[in-house]
């Protein structure tokens, strides 16, 4: 089945504490989409500017990536993104953040994209999301990611987007904001029952949570040795958990559980070089692999 | 198999954002132990001062631990310590230690003590730690915990201690800075290569690490949403991993994941009361039932 992602498409500055690399390709809807098509078609909406390198909409439709829905503004410039990673690789501070097109963008569906029964509503205001969720009219599975400055300035938007998707990703910080409670066992059932059928919190280096009514468990993140740059991790967890999904058309269980593992084994892949480097050198007999050496790890 | 523990017996005041429990029973070798005796039987070194209410021991040996070796010092007084958690429940602060009888004590084993063939070496000075493992004549499976003091004031004593035992438990702060590495997973590999068979690093709600020459993974917590005082969490992991290896007398690769499986879960009850009040109500097929379901969680 197709899947289809409405997010950032981002040039971003990444400082970690061994090196520095500037205006490289980023964006939660970039991440997403590389990751997932590994597993299922993928369609991208997204809006970039006029300074945009054409070679990366190249690079992304040379994966088979649909970026008819990628919009170049007319006098605009791409959004950007500066952060700084601490040297535990897992904490970071964001230095710059430059909105650019992404301030007035307002999603448009197309019917091919209308018609996508797998929806993916990358980071953005709440209003947008509930947006862009009225005019998938064909999806059959709704999940969206958040953050901090929505959960803090649009609550009760938020609050409509949670009692309308079926499925809600974010990290542990977010989740303990919107919930209000430290302990993140808690935290996962108090988001749950603010409407989202299942809830799944990134816990960067430690993994990922899942939440649904009749269950709770926790996956730890594939230990790779090679951290080089942890940007795009939690898009590119996603990617492989919604591709995996819309890839075998089924969203049960057990199927959510194979790709929560799906998303994890991916994104240890994505931190283990700067920007998409790592994954560009992929191919899926390798997610493959990794996930077999993964399911072990987890068997005793 | 007879399992023999040398640790620190305390009195700890637990501060939490919730409570606070002046005076509960604590203490390395008596979470240590406790945990243990779910699995096998158990002997117990240690020192106490005057103050050291004998109540306390008689709870240790209605659960079968030999006390034997558990020493009353004259005119001291038992170890204390006062700690204070932070939000999160995962870190805390020290604010009170006082050595007391731990001081001075050098642990003196017994033709019982030195016919054990599983000894755990809790957290003390590697000085001290050495001269216990050179007593245990029958010992086939050694085990130490440390802690940053140590690393920090006696790392040559400690590196000795290193290439001398089998097994090494730390905490994740501790690995790194034994290591001078952020990177946990290179943190592990290194630490193993300075001695140990076999390398466990803890890292309190996510789990704990294994690094051994071929084997290398994570195991998450069990997710328990009832966190009321995380103290000792550590000492019964090791509890119920080394209690587990003495109970089916092996410590093969299967039978030491089985181990820290048995350890996780045991943890996982411990952080659900203050001091042993959570493991005091438990039985084994309590522990068995949660085993079952985490062993679920991670199949998939």
């Amino acid at each position: 089945m197709t899947l289809l992602v409405v997010g950032s498409v981002a040039l971003d500055c990444v400082e970690t504490p061994v090196a520095t690399r500037d205006n490289v390709l980023g964006g939660s809807a970039v991440f997403f989409s590389y990751a997932a098509s590994f597993f299922s078609p993928v369609r991208l909406i997204g809006a970039v500017g006029e300074d945009w390198p054409l070679e990366h909409t190249k690079m992304l439709q040379a994966k088979g990536i649909d970026t008819s829905g990628l919009e170049t503004i007319k006098g605009g410039r791409t959004f950007r993104w500066r952060g700084r990673y601490l040297p535990n690789m897992n904490d970071r501070e964001t230095l710059e953040v430059h909105l650019n097109v992404l301030e007035q963008f307002q999603p448009v569906l197309h019917d091919t994209h209308r018609d996508c029964k797998f929806l993916f509503l990358g980071n953005a205001s709440p209003i947008v999301q509930l947006n862009v969720l009225e005019q998938a009219k064909g999806a059959v599975l709704t999940v969206a990611d958040t953050m901090d400055l929505w959960i803090n300035i649009q609550r009760d938007e938020l609050g409509q987007l949670l009692r309308r998707i079926d499925g809600l990703v974010l990290n542990d910080s977010e989740a303990k904001l919107l919930a209000n409670d430290e302990n993140l066992v808690r935290a996962g059932h108090a988001v749950r029952a603010m409407g989202p059928k299942f809830v799944v919190i990134k816990k960067g280096e430690h993994g990922a949570m899942f939440f649904s009514e009749h269950e709770t468990y926790v996956m730890p993140a594939y230990p790779t040795p090679t951290v080089l740059d942890p940007t795009g991790a939690g898009d590119s967890f996603a990617g492989g958990m919604m591709g995996h999904l819309a890839a075998i058309d089924r969203f049960d269980q057990q199927a959510l559980k194979e790709a929560i593992a799906y998303g994890i084994v991916t994104a240890s892949f994505t931190v283990e070089d700067f920007s998409l480097d790592r994954l560009e050198k992929l191919n899926r007999h390798d997610l493959d692999r990794r996930l077999d050496e993964y399911r072990r790890m987890l068997l005793f």
